[in-house]
């Protein structure tokens, strides 16, 4: 594409198409990134704290997933210790409204995964707000 | 784990945890298999349908992906020719339950990624039958 017609900002480009099921897994398309949107709607902040959780996400992975969902506008981080430099991170609006999405596979899941646990009653609370705030 | 014990059928095993997200993640977490879930929600259900949809899943991936979805119950397959021998997918109602996640994704990336597509009315159509069935 030319300089001129990226100047002009046309129509958006996809990786692979415009479905939306499809954008949406060229970022969460994977085993772990939604595990850890599902620790920052739990209220987890820290590095550590995603670490701890049962699945035992890889360090590496976590760092990866971290840039990159701050890179999609889905979580800001901000530095809470200096010595040394450590930061937390928190989700953008963006990022909570993805708790209906996550509310709609527990729903599946529990109906159809025998012994999935069911959601906090913290995040069925929330997600009344989340839809509220959509409006759809 | 004793063979007397799972002959008792002990509580569920989770490969990473029974968290429901995870579980579902385990099954879904990776760029294609939702894709393949979209195509046959869509009514496609042969193999070269597949195969034509604009992401272009490799021939490979899509084998595997239509064999770990029918080891889950959540496609069936039936010959439609025989030489040479040919199946036909189609969702079971596990898998047709999948249209109301597929809509909160749509939805959500509808909002927040520029230029996706709609769903098409069709599915907007099924998802109250799918809700209806479901009683939630």
């Amino acid at each position: 594409m030319s300089r001129s017609k990226k100047a002009k900002a046309g129509p958006p480009e996809f990786r692979r198409s415009p479905c939306p099921v499809t954008s949406t897994l060229d970022i969460f398309g994977d085993k772990w990134t939604l595990i850890v949107v599902r620790d920052l709607l739990l209220g987890k902040r820290l590095y550590r704290e995603f670490s701890e959780s049962p699945e035992g996400i890889p360090t590496n992975i976590l760092a990866d997933r971290l840039k990159r969902l701050e890179a999609e506008g889905i979580v800001t981080r901000e530095p809470y210790q200096q010595r040394p430099l450590r930061y937390a991170y928190q989700l953008t609006e963006k990022g909570e409204d993805l708790l209906a999405v996550l509310a709609e596979i527990a729903r599946w899941a529990n109906h159809y995964i025998p012994g999935t646990a069911k959601p906090p009653a913290v995040l069925v609370q929330r997600l009344a707000k989340v839809r509220k705030r959509r409006g759809w």
